[in-house]
């Protein structure tokens, strides 16, 4: 049997986890620092937990979990050979797809004992049976940061802020930050006088970057829009400073919120400062997820073409699915794998990443190695890492594999070391070797 | 919809993260210490790699995943009612039910690229269909440290150091190590004659802690066990030193083969010395596990009854169910779950765990906020975890807002410290309350 991942998972090696752990401590350094906690929900929901959250195609990829024992029993017959149907009955439980519906539910079912507002973080994977292709995995990593039970737009501004502190401890160059209101979207498609088609629209907006303006037109076209309501749309999306969007809108109750609320943000983050983010004002920028409803952010970096490396916003009404009403949240989402890759290709991480052994002790046979034993013990208790060879093969085998796994120091004890109480140390990187004591040992190392 | 978490499965509040991260935290410092690095696997397996490899009862309780899209599409008929036949036709992958096979697979996979002897550690969840009782959940973390490549017995006096050193740094008391060898337990059974029931007998060892020697008896007599052959066992498990064992296995080669190396292990140990844990030979220790050839561990309190807190041993043939041969391995596994119980029971958690914000900013309005927001940064960057309450409501709900989350200091400021370019600032726990500069803050917490 020759053994394989399932298609679209990865194993992790030591100089990958390295890495990985890397940027998930920058995060979590960030995200507490920020007053941010974590909580953790199970891998596995109940299905009807996730059902219809996430659209059909989003349904389509959500992995079941066969029902445990005899699934067949409760069936009357097996006759029907639709699956969509078969499924519910014979799967009530499904791995997690996101990290927003596991957590309006955390919410919602520990209402009593939150105190809001709640800020929380969670740092884990998800799982989609999408088609892998490059940066594109079945299993992998969500890192979210949400704040709810209050609708202040201080709550934006600071996540702008995380935003920027996060990329900034990355080194990430070249960051800005997209900013929009879907209440301004709103009232452009009312002043278009189209309010049926806003999913359509905001679903065409979050491809213009790739087809630009004129296909969108098109499509426009085709649906029977009439070029004043096209117009309006194009104007819209020219627009740069949001004292012309306040003049193109200025009769509308909710687009003169939007406004108000991007003016709010902008201005504090003006007082505050960002440290290497830009933030814009982007038109185009629309978010096609459902739940929003005021503020939406996304980021990029200018340096690679890779996509959004986070996105977020506000929702008024996430928990409402789960009984809970009248609770506004807003948050942020950083694009772990997406954000791994680009520091992979900009040469982001720090050297000597990897949690490299300090000390190997070469292995001269049983009599030897019994003397290093207490002087490992004694080297790990100051947090040296340090290990004896197993066994007493031939030094250069020992040798190398103090080379591939990246050791500084080699001890040689044998005999005369022994006698002298003393040790013979190599330094692996500059070559040189030296009798001393532990103490001295001990001093180089630290 | 009345929200719920699956049967089995928890949800973990910030209050439980910061505990459980406490025991990681401990976890992989003493692995890197040792020069374990760490690997992560899929939470999703194929499922051929996982059955057939835990036993009938352990298949049985495998999560297995729905094949994603018209699972029915290539099956002739539904009439086929076996529901275990059907399930290898709707699902080919499952959850990951330990972190052993997984790991085999990973070595064998990756062969080409490890340097052996290869240590590692790895910390997952695994999800097992057990029914749920009280400290047993469907998804649970296990933390695994093995070596492999090496038949070394110094690996197996590693792990007992690194056993010693884990449960010292918990603080937890009374540790008391069990070892034993799975070629002893052979010589034995061989000794009585019945080598056809060595699994049985094992099995039978395993419970003798709970149901004493004399149920032992009854089960072996109704299996037709001649009294010479039970007294035999009986007389093995009376045995504490080493050298009586010596004696009654004398003419065991195997037997004398697992005397040497438990000899080994106990001198090694005894010439570096144990910190808090005590290392006993324990006749009944078994551990029923098909793959253990050599060394057996098991760890126990004395403090609590809960079972043992981890188990480990050495294993000859491991990944040749994947097609690699001759590679020797020994490892240790932390009952991370039963080490949480232990912990909580004993209160051996650091008071001030959890990651308690240190300056909460009072929100006396927009004004005010924007004053703040920039002393907010500075302090952010100086590694003061700080935050401004997101809206102006009463002071006295920010006031519960700080003591419900473990606020240090709380700083109120008002048009007087606006214009004087001041601080006040309260300490949450003195109840005292002073005017400051910003510096003078960063100096209070820092």
């Amino acid at each position: 049997m020759k053994p394989s991942n399932p298609k679209g998972m990865r194993d992790f090696t030591p100089a990958l986890m390295c890495k990985r752990n890397y940027v998930f401590g920058i995060l979590s350094d960030a995200f507490q620092n920020f007053g941010y906690m974590p909580i953790e929900t199970p891998a596995i929901e109940n299905l009807s937990t996730l059902s219809n959250k996430y659209g059909d195609d989003g349904d389509k990829l959500i992995f079941k979990i066969l029902n445990s024992g005899n699934f067949l029993a409760n069936l009357d017959s097996l006759s029907n050979t639709d699956y969509l149907k078969l499924t519910n009955k014979i799967s009530n439980k499904a791995l997690r797809y996101d990290l927003t519906v596991p957590f309006a539910r955390f919410v919602s079912q520990n209402r009593n004992e939150i105190v809001f507002p709640f800020k929380r973080y969670q740092m884990q994977n998800v799982w989609r049976a999408d088609r892998p292709q490059k940066g594109r995995y079945r299993e992998f990593y969500q890192c979210d940061a949400d704040v709810v039970g209050t609708d202040s737009l201080f709550c934006e501004v600071e996540l702008i802020q995380l935003y920027d502190r996060v990329f900034n401890d990355l080194k990430i160059p070249s960051i800005v930050i997209y900013i929009n209101n879907r209440k301004i979207l709103s009232a452009i498609i009312e002043l278009m006088g189209v309010e049926e088609m806003f999913d359509e629209i905001v679903i065409l907006l979050d491809k213009i970057d790739k087809v630009g303006f004129e296909v969108i037109r098109e499509k426009l076209i085709e649906r029977k829009i009439n070029s004043d309501a096209i117009n309006i749309l194009e104007k819209y999306l020219s627009i740069v400073s949001l004292k012309d969007l306040r003049y193109l809108l200025k009769d509308s109750k909710i687009g003169i919120e939007g406004i108000d609320e991007l003016q709010f943000i902008f201005n504090s983050i003006q007082i505050t400062g960002l440290d290497s983010s830009k933030l814009l004002f982007n038109p185009a920028l629309a978010r096609g997820i459902d739940y929003y409803t005021g503020s939406i952010l996304e980021v990029v970096t200018d340096k690679i073409q890779i996509g959004s490396l986070g996105g977020g916003g506000r929702y008024d009404n996430l928990t409402s699915i789960f009984g809970l009403q009248n609770i506004s949240g807003v948050g942020v989402s950083f694009g772990f794998e997406r954000i791994f890759i680009v520091m992979q290709e900009l040469n982001l991480f720090p050297a000597d990443l990897e949690k490299n052994i300090d000390v190997l002790f070469i292995n001269f046979g049983n009599k030897e190695a019994n003397y290093c034993l207490p002087i490992i013990k004694k080297l790990r208790s100051k947090n040296i890492s340090s290990e004896l060879y197993p066994s007493s093969v031939k030094l250069k085998k020992q040798m190398a594999y103090a080379n591939n796994n990246g050791i500084k120091y080699v001890v040689l004890a044998g005999e005369e070391e022994i006698l002298s109480k003393s040790l013979t140390v190599k330094d692996m990187k500059k070559g040189n070797q030296y009798k001393m004591s532990v103490e001295d040992l001990i001093s180089l190392v630290l």
